[in-house]
């Protein structure tokens, strides 16, 4: 392992506030911007690997939570770890697990020590601490760690916020004294603060101090307005350092992505594609379709004839409408792989934008497309 | 189209009753014995038509009845065929409808003209005679078509299994009369008589008297014992004409596939290796595997190292495990594949063992590797 370069970030281009860069990693780069399918439990539901990595996606999402309570993070790492067990060779990020336990609102226990929770799956009892998560992730062998954060729900009063914030920092300081420094990994911080301007500015100037691999916008796609996220953004990521990679967690649509691109953005994760598939909405760059509509039935052209992905180009909206109203798994494989498909041409759109000093252009163009079919009916 | 080949069968070799062929059609060869998988509803359930294809399949089965209803026949043909409806350039057989509409034991009246029923999808009223169960499959433009028969539940006494079979010739010959001769495509007669010897051979007889490009044996997988099957195959493929593929439908489970061919059968079709599939269970040289049983949890093996298949080959046993408990889709993709690939084994296993006139001695031994893995318990 000698030759295993240092986890690192080269900013390649900016355009305003929008960047191209490359995250370097033990297990190859990632081109940013850059759009991370969401495996929660190891496995990118419905699809291969080999078809993920056809999609152009350079790294995968895990979640810590799941696999520990099933099937176990020794487990996975008596598997070789993660990448192994899954098939996936490409670096994976693995969320902390704190906003999943936090979400169990009925079920857990919120401390300074960290969350006493039951199972979502046997009702047994766990705990999760900063140390146990970062323990987690290194069992599953996760190229970049994530600090086990306290998410607060939005809307979210200013004292509440700030207090989660206090406890977010004590938890990050205790994750990264948890983490292991290895060549090719990395740990991450996560920016709180729900949207108070000065607590995310607060966030974001402490986790620096401290210093990570990169930072994380978490805290927000809870239910906030495009705007008061958008508006987030732009008092956080002038705070964090040029030369780390910054990652909007859980966000999201297209248009979304676009927003936070130009606001600074490098990574993004969202189950949106993937959980969109199986219910038949198609993202395309005309908009999104609802494929289950009926006027789809008599439909003979494909999702995006010029594609190089096989679901965008070899069926049909008509075959693909039958499959979803007949209850066909094929339907969710393929809208699901589609959508992927086109997340990863979108970032890099992005990237070709950036590069070429286009990208205000770009994004104009693009929300100007992505409205049309709202205003036109589905 | 002038060059399209008749629709013909070669017999290649035979080895006692075993046969070895090869079916022309206008969209390709099939090689005999083969399996042909169950695409119900105008897919293989989960596989992607190139996943078919790689594992070796020639010709796929499709259902009149179910996509009369959805989408309809008429949609299929303007969509340019099932072939293209589906992304299936290979050969296609559809079943005739009539086994599916006579299970609708509460929803059809049978009479001498054909069979009027209720969709089990929206309960609307239709009707399926000999002539439009024909047309149906050319609309689909299948390039095998099954003649619309009555299968006849086990047990059948004797007079109402005469009855039945007669009824089915008299479809047959309306069958024939409806089935526009193209070059390329063929009709195949479907044989029954329950378990009674000389129903059996009289069908059989009055079926070659009118003449089908190949035929079928139904009646059969209906829950009769293995060992009754196997006779009426004994009594029924001597009087099939050696010229002609013979089709076994419905059937089975490998050790049936190897206890038909020894009989003279050439052409299967199935939804065991999909179902099963989707329900955790794997198929495998050594006998059956049940994949949610807890000792697969920390089987770090794959299915198969040795196969071509990825499914097979790329994903070990606690992984799958893992991903059966966790109710996730790729496991139903990973096993579907897994286990039509194996089904394509045997059959070029078969294939080799009849050119090489070893067909009793690999017989013996596949029958007993496949016993073992039930006495060991699972």
């Amino acid at each position: 392992m000698t030759d295993t370069p240092d986890f690192s970030f080269d900013l390649l281009a900016t355009d305003g506030a929008a960047r191209r860069g490359r995250v370097v990693t033990g297990r190859g780069p990632i081109d940013t911007p850059a759009f991370m399918p969401v495996g929660t439990a190891g496995t990118v539901k419905g699809m291969l690997p080999e078809q993920v990595a056809a999609t152009g996606a350079q790294i995968l999402l895990g979640n810590a939570y799941h696999l520990m309570l099933r099937p176990g993070a020794e487990r996975v790492a008596e598997f070789g770890g993660l990448h192994r067990f899954m098939n996936w060779d490409g670096p994976i990020l693995t969320d902390s697990g704190g906003y999943q336990v936090l979400s169990l609102t009925d079920l857990r226990k919120l401390d300074e020590n960290g969350v006493t929770f039951r199972s979502h799956i046997d009702g047994s009892y766990w705990e999760m601490t900063p140390e146990s998560s970062v323990e987690i992730q290194r069992l599953l062998d996760a190229d970049i760690t994530m600090v086990f954060d306290e998410c607060p729900p939005y809307p979210c009063e200013e004292d509440e916020a700030k207090r989660s914030l206090d406890l977010t920092l004590r938890w990050a300081e205790r994750s990264k004294a948890a983490f292991e420094n290895r060549p090719g990994y990395g740990l991450f911080g996560i920016v709180q603060g729900g949207v108070h301007d000065h607590l995310r500015e607060e966030s974001a100037r402490r986790l620096v101090e401290m210093g990570f691999h990169g930072y994380a916008v978490g805290g927000l796609a809870v239910g906030e307005p495009a705007a008061e996220r958008n508006h987030t953004l732009e008092v956080t990521t002038p705070v964090l350092p040029t030369d780390r990679p910054r990652y909007l967690m859980g966000v999201g649509k297209p248009v979304d992505l676009v927003d936070a691109v130009e606001r600074g953005i490098d990574m993004f994760d969202c189950v949106l594609p993937t959980r969109s598939g199986r219910r038949g909405l198609a993202f395309t760059w005309g908009g999104d379709l609802k494929l289950t509509n009926a006027r789809f039935r008599d439909d003979h052209e494909p999702l995006d004839p010029n594609s190089s992905c096989p679901a965008s180009r070899d069926y049909s909206k008509g075959y693909l409408h039958h499959l979803f109203r007949s209850g066909e798994l094929l339907g969710w494989v393929l809208l699901t792989w589609h959508n992927l498909h086109f997340y990863q041409e979108l970032m890099a759109a992005m990237r070709a934008a950036v590069e070429e000093g286009r990208f205000a252009d770009f994004a104009a163009a693009f929300r100007e497309r992505q409205a049309k079919p709202k205003q036109a009916g589905a």
